[in-house]
């Protein structure tokens, strides 16, 4: 049922229409946000994560579908849609549709996004990588898997981190100018080494990742160190947001004029064979059993 | 947040962006299903919904895009994706994308869609019926209510009122055919009194229904009876996916060389003023509290 050419084998996170770039992103409750969570924050956190995948494709964001659940009496849906409110003009998304439905008392809300984005001359897959590339990394790890351990421990928590986790910034203007050089691209939601993983496996490449090389926050640093456990733990946690780019290796990503902000960090290379090897210290380290965060069922 | 043109006001159940109609419908586990259905009728059922939108703007469905969530041992969900295999064709859908989220355990499962079809040379809205216009329904109506009621007494009950629940056919010929004479169109998902009543609403005018004319099947009648009661049943039940149109009054849907099959009623008129009256033998009769089924948390 996924042949159309639309679907690119389902391979990818988006489809790619007529010039639409389309992906549709779901958040449920106590999975991937906290009961506690402010609920504008929720509403922050549904867009940012649909136009991360515009920004892995280089699309310019244009409008999205909503799938609101309804639980009690609606206060938690009214602050939702405040954050919801201000993202969406941030992100260059209107809402333009969507579905409201009644929960059964007690159960995790379950909240779904389409967003389309008008794709750019070219819509960089996860397949394309090529042997040899160099993978660069926009943004940095670890952050938002820090941030979540924060107000796990203590509700009331606060600071760069949790920020990071609760309200992600999809990185748009560095999509849409990196997307003419990428062979690959895909955004970083589910861990690097699962995602980086998966963009090899795709492109029928081996990836190697040298953790001594990804971009580290001085708030996570201070927070969880930065030897082989914490490289490991940002490498793995997921939530990023940040963009994994495979790119000629002769292509020098700091002559693409790309906007000011986010580094830009090589972090590893595509190579002949299969599966992922982690460098540290020049040494080979073996992989976690967990790559990243699996969207399994309990 | 919702002032893009393609919004309509989000006075629709439908969104129009360059020349797509795009829908999204979300069903949940023991509010628009049961549990005990089997969950390849569910997976026909969520296809269904989201064409039947597509249907009542007259526009050729293309592509959707799936929100699966996943629990327990994922034997449901490989059930649920043969029905949905099974239907995406027979409406001439493709799956062109999605997301597939785990579920904490004995969460009720909440499954979306979001669907696109392309629009015909006129996309009719919900608010563009006039006074004077002659309401119009094609297929029935209570089917499924009633249906719904049998497995909920007997899990094991069969026949034309349970599988017109569970699979219901959106009818999609008959929607490009009406579609370039309607002035609104709108599916009826959740009561043919709550539909007219919003179509009403948001056209500027009164509704007037006559609960003589309603179309009844030979199954409903067995089953509910005629009298007004059971008229009062079909047309609040719900989940039927007929088409409710409103023609100007000198207009003869039977003149529109419409496909053979569902039956094409005249059940009301848009009057001058605000909300619904009903009719029954020739005399005003009270409307109910609850002219549908309407979308409230719990």
């Amino acid at each position: 049922m996924a042949d159309h050419p639309a679907a690119r084998g389902l391979r990818d996170d988006t489809a790619l229409l007529d010039g639409w770039v389309i992906t549709h992103d779901t958040i449920v409750e106590g999975v991937h946000y906290l009961p506690n969570d402010p609920p504008g924050t929720v509403g922050w956190k549904l867009a940012a994560v649909n136009a991360s995948d515009l920004a892995a494709k280089g699309a310019a964001p244009e409008a999205v579908l909503l799938s609101l659940t309804l639980q009690g009496d609606g206060a938690w849906e009214r602050a939702f849609l405040d954050g919801l409110e201000e993202a969406l003009p941030e992100f260059g998304l209107s809402l333009i549709g969507g579905d409201t439905t009644a929960l059964p008392a007690g159960a995790p809300r379950v909240l779904g996004m389409t967003a389309m984005g008008r794709a750019g001359d070219v819509t960089p897959s996860r397949s394309d990588g090529e042997v040899g590339d160099a993978l660069w990394l926009v943004g940095c790890v670890g952050n938002a898997a820090a941030g979540l351990k924060q107000p796990r421990a203590d509700p009331a928590a606060k600071g760069h981190l949790v920020d990071t986790y609760r309200m992600p910034w999809p990185l748009l203007a560095m999509g849409r100018k990196l997307a003419p050089a990428a062979h690959a691209m895909m955004d970083v939601s589910d861990g690097l080494l699962l995602d980086a993983a998966r963009m090899g496996a795709s492109s029928g490449c081996g990836v190697v990742i040298d953790l001594d090389a990804l971009p580290l926050s001085e708030a996570f640093v201070t927070e969880c160190g930065d030897d082989l456990a914490a490289r490991m733990f940002a490498a793995t946690g997921g939530d990023d947001y940040a963009l994994l780019v495979s790119l000629p290796a002769d292509s020098d990503p700091l002559g693409l004029s790309l906007p000011v902000g986010p580094r830009v960090t090589r972090v590893g290379t595509l190579v002949e064979g299969a599966g992922i090897s982690l460098q540290f210290k020049g040494q080979q380290v073996p992989a976690p059993e967990t790559l990243g965060y699996e969207h399994r069922g309990t």
